[in-house]
């Protein structure tokens, strides 16, 4: 377990799926040796091809490396493969970037822990051809953990972020950006819902919608600063003035006969800001609506 | 009103708000004569210095230039401004660009058909310090009135667009933008209240979100396509899949004492996406539940 020179950490990937065999992929294209496994072994012949150990079974691959990477689909998938083996940890830390929710990581945490291991918690932020490229991966677990691997997970995407000590952090963060992705592509089908009965096509709108996307983006910083402070002075527009234009979409939508009921939620959201006496700041002041438990 | 040399058409703006008075600033900047009104008569002070002729009223400035330029808050203003003037269009084009439906767009077009006038319908996908740069402005009328004056109208931003004949067309794509802004702002505050009840600053939470952003910006053309053929082959991850990410973040939501409104909403919207037999293809098919009139 003492092995760790920077560029050549010996690493062990568990689950070869798509996002599995990119994470294997790009360890070994840095140099690492690498020691796979996956259920279904047959999705090892690539990497084996390309210079990976095929472990003879799960807790030989845990035992090959100091540093261990699972990405199956869900925690019940982990906890079926590691359970089993008993304290196999044993100083390796144990890193899981598949997807979960802020339970699961900590509860994972504890059974590591049990077995005398160090737990990170990443989310990858990224689709697997961005895997060693410029894919945004967070971990969440002990800074000591973290440190001692971060070139070895650097090889993974120049956008590998460490958010802190507390292990929940890359499932919410993982969680709020989901999130983030739903409404923008609520935003998008809406405008083409609403276009398309007016005879544009999505193919005509979607430049301009990524043109509106890429000025929101650019305002963000403004509005986390707000947020962060509390304060929100209209900078553009007041939320007044977006009730208004809400107003008319409403009206657009219902008669162009498409749905309104987004616009209808997202007007109702934002009556209860002017009713906080919000309607003079700007758009950020909307963050206490969703800070309200509901 | 014969005087159309490509570069120095002049043109009138009537309305010097923050908007009106960048849209003068540019026609100035690229060498037109050109005119301006405001109610608010200082407004012009600047403009003036610049070279600009200050109209002694409305109806001087319409009559100064082939071409005039609205942008005033609201279709209100820009009748009770232009109505009392009678038929002084005589072969001019009014261009409004201010915000408005795609009603005002209609009654206005009428009526400047009634006044011997061209009308095109305008929108502007910018903010003022964008214009004369990469501003997009859309137009919607006449193509012959486009066409000549296109030349001039490109001084205020690179990013003209001619939309069609229809008048309504340049009203709704400002709807669907907004909209479009209104749901990534959402996205943004609503993941921003998620991490801030766990500590994190929004600040922090940001350069992420901006990340996932411009990942979703990445597949607007995919999606498009997908909306337009009317066929939704998951590329990435199925409406199944994204529905039981969408429980997760309402637990989340719930136990981190924050507003779950949202991701409800959301989530009652892919149920039914479900329940109408799309749970196995892609997020795009979420587009025929925002079809659907409410
Ligand atoms: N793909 C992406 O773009 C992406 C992006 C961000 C995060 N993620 C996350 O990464 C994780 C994996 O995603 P993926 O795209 O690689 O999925 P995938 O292609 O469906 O692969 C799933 C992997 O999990 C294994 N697995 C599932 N259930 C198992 C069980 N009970 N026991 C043992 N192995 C099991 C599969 O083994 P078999 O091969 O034997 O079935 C396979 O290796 C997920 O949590 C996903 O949310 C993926
Ligand atoms: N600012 C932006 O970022 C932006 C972006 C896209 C679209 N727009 C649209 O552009 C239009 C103007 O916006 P703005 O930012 O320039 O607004 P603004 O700074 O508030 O200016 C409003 C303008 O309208 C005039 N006005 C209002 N009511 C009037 C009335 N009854 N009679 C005569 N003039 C009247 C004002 O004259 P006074 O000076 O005398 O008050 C002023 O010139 C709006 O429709 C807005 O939605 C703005």
């Amino acid at each position: 377990m003492s092995t760790n020179n920077a560029n050549h950490t010996p690493v062990t990937v568990i689950g070869l799926g798509l996002m599995g065999q990119a994470l294997a992929g790009s360890f070994l294209r840095e140099g690492h040796p690498t020691t796979v496994w996956n259920r279904t072994a047959a999705k090892a012949d690539q990497l084996v091809a390309q210079g990976a150990t095929l472990a003879g079974s799960v807790g030989e691959a845990v035992a090959a490396s100091p540093l261990v990477v699972v990405c199956v689909t869900d925690y019940d998938a982990v906890h079926g493969l590691l359970d089993p083996l008993g304290a196999v940890l044993d100083g390796r830390v144990l890193v899981n970037l598949g997807s979960g929710t802020s339970q699961g990581a900590r509860e994972t945490a504890e059974w590591a822990a049990r077995q005398g291991g160090a737990y990170l918690d990443g989310a990858i932020m990224a689709v697997p051809a961005e895997i060693g490229a410029d894919a945004v991966i967070t971990y969440s677990g002990p800074r000591s953990a973290f440190e001692l691997y971060e070139p070895a997970l650097r090889s993974l995407g120049s956008g590998t972020t460490y958010l802190g000590d507390d292990h929940t952090l890359s499932a919410l963060h993982e969680m709020a950006v989901l999130s983030l992705m739903w409404n923008v592509l609520n935003g998008f089908l809406q405008g083409a819902a609403l276009l398309g009965a007016a005879g544009v096509r999505a193919g005509a709108f979607a430049p301009l919608a990524g043109k509106g996307i890429e000025i929101v983006n650019g305002w963000l910083a403004d509005y986390a600063e707000q947020v962060d402070n509390g304060a929100y002075p209209a900078l553009d527009s007041t939320i007044d003035t977006h009730l208004a234009a809400m107003d008319h979409l409403i009206h657009e939508s219902e008669s162009l006969g498409v749905s309104a009921e987004l616009p209808r939620f997202i007007k109702a959201l934002t009556d209860r800001a002017v009713a906080d006496g919000r309607g003079g700041d700007g758009y950020a002041a909307m963050v206490e609506q969703f800070r309200k438990p509901s």
